[in-house]
């Protein structure tokens, strides 16, 4: 029996401000990552989000970010190591308090946009952000970027982690993400998005851009929930998992 | 034998600037309230804060704020009860986090500047204050002003609560703070502070500013730190205190 | 020949957040009210609004507010006067300098949210707020609620104003705006709104929620167009008034 | 007859919190750079600090940065150019709207921190700052770096401009600076600053790190205001520049 979780991005409304679908993705996907004030969101935000994910019995995991939330989060800034340890364990924290105060689990921590692409690279970023979640909690889990200096740093702080594939981008030969500048670096289609996901749970590869076989290493898989269109591709993705015999499960649960 | 708690506000620098004097108080105080970035502080200002405090066996309280950096948490907002709820649990979690990652317990939850003065008076707000609080831990104290509407909270709630008095502060005979604006309010000799504050503890009374003997409830007061000068008065209270056998403790101890 | 003029709040999106339906109201509205960054906006929205209202010959005005991004500026704070004065130079400055930029003239000041709903009563606050436009410029209008106090401090200061009325508002027998919080304040049928609109401007009157004919004084009238059906709301009252020999032109023109 | 300017950072405090020593720089210099709110400072920081330079006659300049009020604009952002063309608009309009409510003239634009080191090397964003400045003023200066790629920038724009030295910093033989992080690279023996700001300003020229003469082209030396100490310094370089028949003067005066 193979399982696998979805994981999607959520909580990225902000005051007035409303961004994605939370409410029509939330019901497809097994784990989310709740933006914690730093690129997006505000408490009653993340309550609000918190009490959905409740609802319909969704894993929660914080997406802390740099603070920078004009930038949504995007721009690398140079942050020192002990910086980001701080204002992970921050962001943890704020989140960890919103599921308490709903009594549900804080299950995972995913770092969001620039410093997600800083710690894909860089030994000393991605190991003050596991520093910080185990600092937190050791049974809280890190999701990283499947092959990636992420999973070194989980290994060599020792903190809990999984790793992900990404639904609906190209890979390499080498099994790293085409730059989304590059033509073909995000797929559309349903099918194939549908298709090549199968694939790497069941198969655990993926085909590169150029055409190779590349090993995939995944215990959750990303998709994005922030258009109409987005949730189709999730409720695609999960259909063809299911028809298939594979179980749609947090990777805490 | 005779217990008292000291309290006051730390860790309110922010970014490159300082305030406060952190680091010669702390020795003398035996709980402190530290701002959560919406008033003062930062996540590295905030982990600094609780590093000093477990150096000394201090215990450690979340002082959360209306979002107003560039005023201090002073000015007053028309924020929802939903807003202060959210906010509330947001800024103890965030330093609840920081404990955890220093392995130090979080001992209580004090409101600050604008948020305190309406929580006096405003039962909802006092309220859904009592509720955060509650939500995120049952175990942790609300600091109350003695007598006022917070106490109501907290009891009709069911949140652990302290009394505090205030050590520098004239009352009126009806035991409430004379207003700043008020010649009088603020008093600035040592020996008059030292020995009004033992009596406020020994004999659960204090004179007000018109010569009345008035009741006082308190498990802890609340001094200042962010001046040399008021160090001093911190020490001159400690010795009065210990002089005359009351045992300085955290309340939460 | 009778003019007047329409003015819309634009400029409010931020960073990824979107919000409004500026490109399909703008070429109907004579006059916007851009968010200056501190309820909402940033440099480069305000930049692309200006360079909106440029191509369709729309006249350009600050809509300063107190700080407040989380709460919209919708949250009335107790800011000081002289606070308000340095936030509304502030504020008219930077968009100001977006106009100089695009080579066109910056028309006139309106104050967004909470704050606007203080100066209409609160003479101090009115009084700060108009002083602030003529330091810094005292060719610049202040746009008042007709009939408030707001017209009472621009005139004491002596800075140019016009006075709005709002063309979807329910008006007490009094001439003030009835409280969104009571049934019927804000009107929705779109022929009812153009036939209002067209009253107020020929007749300088409108008909209260209660029956009664209200003196009307306007040189600008306030239209939304945050939602589709709010574009179509403007097209309904700028054909009413074409179609019955009103010129639509920007006051300051 | 030889004429200089020293530049000085200023107003940068923030709310309640006091940084540097305007009040005891400010006779002693002929320019200031003025904080916009977005590394430090706010409104009501800006216009006190306007009208302390306006009661000295002393020439006001902006100081834009990158949005990072919690890293004092110190840290890199990866903005786009767009960004920072928006970002330097909107702060000098800002602080153009304080001088005009004070009836003043703003001289110059010089940007802040980590802005001014990527400026120094990186052409795009160089280029972007130069145009932001004459976008909105073709008569304000832009200060540069002496023989940076600013100066290269400015030309390419047209704006003008002036080069500046620096007091206390040491200089490569190929006339860079040198870093922070080397040691030597900060002089503290007021005499020796003294003296090599009159040859900088007499001789052009300066004393490298390991001996060389190296040619210095500077109508404008930065230096610092905020210690006490710093104050010293400035007034040890002014009296040696008087006592050797220079004359202190705002580059735009």
């Amino acid at each position: 029996m193979i399982n696998i979780d979805l994981n999607c991005d959520m909580g990225e409304s902000f005051g007035v401000y409303t961004l994605g679908c939370d409410a029509e993705a939330m019901p497809y996907v097994t784990s989310i990552n709740v933006a914690c004030g730093f690129h997006a969101s505000d408490p009653a935000t993340m309550l609000k989000t918190v009490r959905l994910a409740k609802k319909y019995g969704v894993a929660i995991g914080a997406h802390p970010s740099f603070p920078d939330l004009v930038g949504f989060g995007r721009r690398m800034m140079a942050a020192t190591k002990e910086e980001i340890f701080a204002d992970v364990v921050y962001q943890i924290g704020a989140l960890w308090a919103m599921c308490k105060s709903e009594g549900v689990k804080l299950q995972h921590v995913k770092v969001h946009g620039a410093m997600y692409n800083a710690a894909e690279k860089d030994m000393g970023i991605a190991t003050a952000i596991a520093e910080a979640i185990k600092a937190v909690d050791p049974d809280l889990y890190m999701v990283c970027l499947g092959k990636s200096v992420m999973v070194e740093a989980a290994k060599a702080v020792g903190v809990k982690f999984v790793e992900e594939a990404f639904a609906d981008r190209a890979y390499t030969a080498q099994g790293n993400l085409v730059s989304r500048k590059q033509a073909g670096a995000v797929i559309h289609d349903l099918n194939i998005i549908a298709e090549r996901v199968l694939t790497m749970v069941k198969d655990k590869q993926v085909t590169s851009i150029d055409g190779a076989v590349v090993p995939i290493s995944a215990q959750t898989v990303c998709v994005h929930g922030d258009t109409p269109g987005a949730v189709a591709m999730i409720k695609a993705i999960r259909t063809a998992l299911e028809e298939n015999g594979v179980t749609l499960k947090a990777f805490g649960a």
